[in-house]
């Protein structure tokens, strides 16, 4: 196929990834990076003297040889920025979170449908080996009834000062909980505190309930003695350990608790079952490449992405629900949910 | 001093345990041990046989020898044999939680104020070395600032099939809490489900809140693929992490951020600052011989139990606030505070 | 079948774990306890009030009601117990290592034949479910040929003053290789130093050929920063840790090397194979339980014992070559072999 | 300072990594890339367009602007390479081992002095920050007397096809310890196999014997189940594990054993003192950016290295006298002196 011809847009600590991994993809081409801090655009251009560089994204999106353009840049930009690239007939991958509101995401899916263009947010998570994996563990239904996902992801640093750790993190857990379990939750609650820099939350503790009756709890911190990154989903029959940060990402525990049917007189008989600990052998190819193919083939039209803009919508509802279970002191809030009209639920 | 004649009443699941250790004790004596079921009660006498047995607890109340009641009997009938004993002139001490309603627990205490008797709740953990560790470096304020306090207690059983995960496991760690922070949380929120046993939680996320600021954040479970012990303390100045199952239960690490003054135009800086870690030596001995050595002095009057029943009380509303937000589908609750003619308020 | 009726000979750090796992078995009565320190027996008499103590060894042996003797004490009168006791027509059971030198073994051995009693050396390690798991795996060849076996067995104490470290430590590992590999080795060479006590060795390297081309290395010291016991196997086809300090003792590597066809001009070409990990589930009887056991069920006549004469003498072959490997300042020495006329070769 | 004109030789597995590093160093300069690969050549043009190449040896070599060259062939090429850079006039960093045989690495000590020209060999681990923490612990003497060195180097790949592991990763631990040590084996025993590719050990079991006294034993296999590099340092006072694949690289244990006074009849009494561990901070820096930075200082005449022709022929000497013992099936082998006459003796 031919290489898709791609702009990156935004070059401060993720966008210098995309260009490094994009210029390895034999299906894509980098014909343009744009940054509005010359400094940012000279270091980059050192590392690659071929590619053409560009200081405003006005540039960028009146460029004909622009096919794509993906955006690296600051949340608050990605609505205006990604809007236009559609409205100018690019086809777009934006960063994780797709828009800082729904329903500006909405707006961003419905521009993508009416001009049929691909619009991917880039949740890189669902593009890891080892979340595929629990991913296909779950269709499978290996685990059994799922019982409850319990996730950490916490480690000294780095600080945002524009996002919440929600908004930051958050946004990696949400996306995998919606992968995993092809469903929003109904309700969350959420407490934070800011304990560095005041108005911007570094550790919340967050609680979902599906309406399958699987519960998640999800802490989050840039405040952690030592890194962690761990997942527990214990199912009726199977639980999993996902760790992405170990040289084993995914255990499996054939392990479970056997409850013998009731006595008289109310009496019940449990057994505990504990079995094999498998650790699969597991790919190790970089999520960002796969990710980054992806959008190359759907720009092609040979596939639908797996990050959609109805899962990345999905995930900004769940974070903004967050954020209004904090403001009402962690009060469980409902979910707001895709209307029927939103372009997704069309597919 | 006299060893202390106490008498162990329930001889289930832990109450063997405090029959093997008060028999190591100089200052101690078990001189009866009781229970209902004749086969339970005949198992123990084969290891003792020289300690009278006692099936009804009358006739252990009624004893002049018997001193003392250690009571490790099922939650719901702590209050009424607690009452007992303390009315028949005994000290006593009630296995955790001290009772199954606050203010029951309240009447306890009264009773025992009224009697001029000690009554200890066993909350074995505050006699844990590294427990006791974590409180004098809390005492000495070496970690600055209390952030947050994240507590994972899970492992695959044992299920009860009378008392929630909350009411047995939350016991443990909201005792720590208390103990450590030398505060009860103002308002608590909580998730839970009933995945094996209809009514009965199994599972449960709980957050606290206190009004120092500090947040906390207890996941427990029955149903868990491997066992976890695991507690994160982080202040402004160092960070701590607690894991009774390791070889090294504390570790230290002399970690955190350094905020610079706010910049011009509201920018901030911040530095991440990382130094030594240190596994201090912690002293093995058991926590339950520390703890009853504890009970036997108070008795003998040479001291004030570390284990109170104001501690003992505020244990269980919190457990009361937990299940109040179960309740409410998660609502953050307030707790309870001690009355001012709690007895232990006028210490 | 009927119990047993055993006496227990030595109860200094070892004996009291006879005396409590025999008194627990269904297979076994503990009918006199034995030791020259009065302190010793009464300590122990407390624990077991009906047990009848001896004093003298002598008692034990006339006494008509013992069948069976387990002898405990220091190596360096396993050999005269032992003898008399199978004089006396009793069967014995003696702690690992079977005597101080091979002649003396195999003079217990003959003794045995003679006398038509069980003898049976205490290598508990034989009846270790994790130890048991590998030995299965390698009678079903999953490892296919193997390479190597790397064997640590260190940690701070406990210092023996009488014995060398591979006296004590050694005949574990040696016992397992034995047992696993089904060979003893052609030729040993090894290291040791004595860093606390002169002349009592307590770090010692040893390195084992086998005739089948399998090497092993064993490092065993009392002086060790931390606990460690992880011995490696590697197969051509598989590879297994095992760890008895770990919650999963064995874990089965499913990697390797392939080696394609060499190419022209000597170009060989490797590639390397990685599959699953998996931690098999793993008995947790007490290894000890299920070696008294076999010894019971061998006294009855039911069984060969696992731990068989032959096996314990080859051990105790080794460590003569490991003794005088260091004689000769680390030079390769050959392991004696089995002479001929050796019962057990007869089986 | 001027940056030194480097010319790097060989670009296979690592001359790359030497390039690169080269590259970010503010006092190198990278003024030639060569090999007789024209693939390999052009593969690193690519990424370094504005450096010159060369496909021949001679042409770096009569380059009037190269100050100094860097060699890293295969270890069969390295003498004759660096001989004649030495004679050229050039300063030169060869990767070790320094050459393959102990009289070929004392020539090039000799030539480098003739010609007042810089010989080091690269010996990175002396480098890597947490081996330079040890030997500072070990200069302080914060160990005490030091009793054992137990060292593994254990992995799955990767397979010479040249040298055997002796050569490859015993060039690692050797110079580690004559380092740590400031001193050179007396004897050395061996044991190996080669299990893969005739005539290529790939496990090797190495023991070393110190005049003070200090043995080591050091592990090295390309054929394990997972990546091991474990180095336990056991001395009088305190012990150390040095780990490069964790998180913690040194971890110091307060422990050891307390010898009383020998008691009448020959009684030992010992105690083991167990105290903190503490894990130090240890700075990240690249070891090979400060090894080539220490090659450029010394070029410019600032300093000596660290990395000394004198320790290089030493280590060339222990694999010799390693690979001696394997051909006399493991008898133990003196190691070889320095001569009065070698010129880093003079020192």
């Amino acid at each position: 196929m031919q290489p898709v011809h791609i702009a990156v847009v935004g070059l401060g600590y993720w966008g210098p990834n995309l260009v490094r991994v994009l210029h390895e993809l034999e299906d894509a081409e980098v014909v343009r990076i744009c940054d509005r801090d010359p400094r940012a655009l000279a270091a980059l251009h050192r590392r690659y003297p071929s590619v053409p560089t560009a200081r405003s994204f006005e540039e960028v999106i009146a460029d004909e040889e622009v096919e794509a353009v993906a955006i690296a840049t600051p949340v608050g930009t990605h609505f205006e920025l990604a809007l236009a690239a559609l409205k100018a007939g690019k086809h777009v991958f934006v960063e994780k979170p797709l828009a800082d509101s729904s329903e500006r995401a909405e707006q961003l899916g419905a521009e993508a449908t009416r001009a049929s263009r691909v619009l991917m947010p880039g949740h890189t998570f669902l593009y890891s080996p080892p979340v595929t994996l629990v991913r296909e563990l779950l269709l499978e239904e290996a685990l059994g009834e799922i019982y409850f996902v319990s996730m950490s992801r916490v480690n000294l640093g780095i600080h945002q000062s524009d996002v919440s750790v929600a908004w930051d993190l958050g946004a990696h857990d949400f996306s995998i909980l919606r992968y995993w379990l092809d469903d929003v939750p109904e309700r969350v609650s959420a407490l934070s505190r800011s304990c560095i820099l005041p108005g911007v939350a570094d550790i919340a503790f967050v609680n979902l309930q599906f309406g399958s009756g699987t519960l998640a709890h999800v802490e989050m911190s840039w405040l952690a003695p030592s890194k962690l990154r761990r997942t527990a989903i214990v199912g009726s029959e199977k639980m999993v350990v996902y760790d992405d940060t170990s040289n084993e990402p995914v255990r499996i525990f054939d392990s479970g608790v056997v409850l013998r049917d009731p006595q008289t007189f109310g009496e019940y008989r449990l057994t505990y079952r504990t079995g094999d600990i498998v650790s699969p052998r597991v790919d190790t190819t970089e999520p960002l490449a796969l990710e980054l193919q992806n959008f190359c083939e759907a720009v092609r039209g040979h596939v639908e992405p797996r990050s959609t803009v109805a899962l990345g919508t999905d995930v900004v509802r769940i974070i903004e629900a967050v954020e209004r279970s904090l403001d009402e002191q962690g009060a469980p809030v409902a979910v707001e949910r895709a209307r029927a009209s939103t372009p997704e639920s069309a597919d």
